[in-house]
């Protein structure tokens, strides 16, 4: 959307010019009146509601925030309602009404016609992350005993209800799954001809219960516009279409990206209270960490002594840690990410260890040789050097080794292995190391005092 | 694809079988064909190249590792070639062309018709992480004069040949872009309405040298199957399809993970010279950040007398710098991903700071008490308690400011806010938290020992 556009519309906004203002948010993509009800205050979007076409108001009410939902839900007269619910898809109805409360939500599906509520009650009860939970209704099936002007009569004739026309599913009399044929192929066949001479017969599906993070990977593999969901008797039951899966896609990077910084989601919208709630959500890891972390106090404790005699081992730990949880990060991510994607899998934990000891074997010998160089030229002690250089050669092998062989074990018992990431890594790293350098340096000790 | 498939394609493979393996191939998918083609040695890949169907071959050649690309290459007769090279989309060979040298890339164009390559040579010469880049030739454009009828038949003749054909644009004599129409309003519409009268004319379209990443976030906040490209004229010149930007979202977002733990990809592919080639690429992030750290052992130092007097000091060292570390990598990760999807937008810098202040002020008072109630109970001086208390405070409010504030700067100044993260953030906050603490302890030194 415009700048201008989005000026105009605020300056007829201020003036409250509803009716001038309906022909401007015509033009408009849902998608920007979404970006657009973000930009207004509270105040802005119950005068500028009215406004909005019903029409366009249905796709954008799955995207707004929590209170604005709440805000059109009491401005929006039943019957009016009743329309946008008839404009939107079966799963987005579904993924609207599970952010309401349950109350509301069975006072919105008394509006619906019987069999769609029916249909939306089915959806709510899948996981919200499963195939089940991001799937809609509105597909084309066809029997298999169709010829092709048959089907494209069909076609025609459900094109505005479905949510995805361009892949046809064809189905049995028990309703089961049996082929599948493209749009591409229905409009170049002669219209004579039987559907079942020309559907794929092996089609890609997945289950009702798969993962979405799955159903993301098959999308993508196969390079899908949707792909149909069956139950165990291969009944199909839904598609997912891959505008949802990108929507997966973005959610499972940020997720990832933020259980890496041992975060999660915050969402700042509704005042104080929000505050509170993002600080109770944030708190927990950095005191798991805090309590995590007293580890290498107690390295240093065990080894206060040895400080005590030679403090100038003090300057060097905080480059030491540093670099040991720098290395192992990078090791770790590598394999989170690869697992995320597939590109690396559960089997390669070898191949892939023994690659990675390599190059971090290389990479420790560079460190080392830098930091002893520059402990001897500062402190002009080459013992000290030597301990130094040493302590961060196996620091990093260390690192190396933990990072790369974490996430693979998370994953083995099936826990996310984003969540070992950076900041757990590295504080394991931090105590291992200052316990290798503190040992080393006792070794030496009689050179270094 | 079946593991009990893949242990057939083996056993056949062994006893080179290559007529068996023929029908058995011929049922997978491309993608089922890169996958295998992963899981074997280049020997056997040699083996089965003539196994597989050109037209197969042609779909999965894209997504190969170069020396199994180069394989094919030597391996596959020219005429084969080039009935490869005709079943493959215009944006997958110049893909495919770009990874190889150009007395290849050349030897290749001439085996295409020559409008064809020429067409691969346009698109080579765009920046490969453009719209022009990553975009098709492939498309159905029909002129605006036609009726449903005409443009149906244009579609039917040409829908084998075109990536995607569920849109069809509208152009001008001068091929400027003055419409599209989806195939569900083509097919639902009567045969003899003028197209013109069906278009939507507000055609949401990017330009020619508009980043991949831009793209694909107009791709998802649309939900468009594909997306045209222009240039300044308007002319219409290619489309990017929702599968490839499939490919770009989960190719940025794994560069930003690489790039937040101070990496970057990794291909282990070909031997001991890639070792090298991975180490080369991570040492340098490594040492700079080794320097870096050298900044919290030149804080040690200036204060060594302290530290020497007070050992107890140093046990609270890596707690410090750790949660200082890991609170500021927490407000990062929340912004450099709210900027990347957009959820974030630069102009959000105060309100999203002012929010985040009194989170990490609230998470700064809940882990001060605590690390002060530990450093008081263990070593049972409460004025150690106090500093470490106070030091552990201002330190996460510094590095929720830090945090917060450096990727927007980056992003203002057109860098990757990525870049910043991790290790970076946390390298400075450890300084800053080592400086603060020591001041804090030299205040109160007189009661610390």
């Amino acid at each position: 959307m415009k700048e201008s556009i989005f000026l105009d519309i605020k300056a007829k906004l201020e003036k409250r010019d509803i009716e001038e203002l309906k022909p401007i948010l015509e033009e408009l993509y849902p998608a920007d009146i979404t970006e657009l009800i973000d930009e207004l205050s509270m105040e802005e979007v119950k005068a500028i509601i009215p406004a909005i076409p019903l029409k366009k108001l249905a796709y954008a009410l799955t995207e707004f925030d929590y209170d604005v939902k709440h805000t059109i839900l009491n401005l929006v007269k039943p019957e009016d309602l009743r329309v946008i619910l008839d404009n939107m898809y079966a799963d987005d109805i579904a993924d609207f009404l599970g952010t309401l409360s349950i109350g509301k939500t069975k006072e919105l599906l008394k509006l619906m016609r019987k069999e769609d509520a029916e249909q939306i009650h089915n959806l709510l009860g899948y996981d919200e992350d499963s195939a089940g939970g991001i799937m809609t209704t509105e597909y084309i099936a066809i029997k298999e005993g169709k010829t092709v002007g048959e089907a494209l009569d069909i076609v025609r004739e459900i094109a505005r209800e479905a949510e995805m026309i361009y892949y046809i599913y064809v189905v049995n009399q028990t309703k089961q799954l049996m082929g599948v044929l493209s749009m591409r192929e229905l409009i170049t066949a002669t219209p004579d001809k039987k559907i079942k001479d020309l559907i794929q017969k092996k089609v890609i599906h997945v289950r009702l219960d798969l993962d979405q993070e799955e159903v993301a990977r098959i999308i993508s593999k196969y390079d899908l516009l949707a792909v149909p969901v069956v139950n165990h008797q291969m009944q199909l039951l839904g598609i997912i279409t891959v505008d949802d899966i990108i929507d997966v896609i973005e959610e499972e990077a940020t997720e990832d990206i933020y259980k890496m910084a041992a975060t999660s989601e915050v969402d700042f919208e509704s005042g104080n209270n929000s505050i509170l709630k993002a600080a109770m959500k944030r708190s927990p890891w950095l005191i798991v960490l805090l309590f995590a972390s007293m580890l290498s106090g107690s390295v240093i404790d065990v080894f206060s002594g040895l400080l005590n005699s030679v403090v100038a081992l003090a300057l060097f730990m905080p480059t030491l840690a540093g670099t040991g949880g720098n290395a192992g990060t990078q090791s770790l991510a590598i394999v989170v990410r690869g697992l995320a994607t597939g590109d690396i899998e559960s089997k390669d934990l070898f191949m892939h260890l023994f690659n990675e000891v390599k190059v971090g074997g290389l990479v420790a010998l560079i460190c080392g040789s830098m930091i002893a160089l520059v402990a001897f030229l500062w402190q002009g002690n080459y013992i000290l050097g030597v301990v130094v250089g040493l302590a961060m050669f196996c620091n990093i092998l260390t690192a190396t080794f933990v990072g790369t062989t974490t996430p693979f074990i998370l994953d083995y018992f099936g826990i996310d292995p984003a969540v070992a990431a950076g900041p757990f890594i590295t504080t394991v790293i931090d105590a291992s190391g200052l316990f290798i350098y503190f040992t080393l340096a006792r070794l030496f000790l009689n050179h270094l005092t």
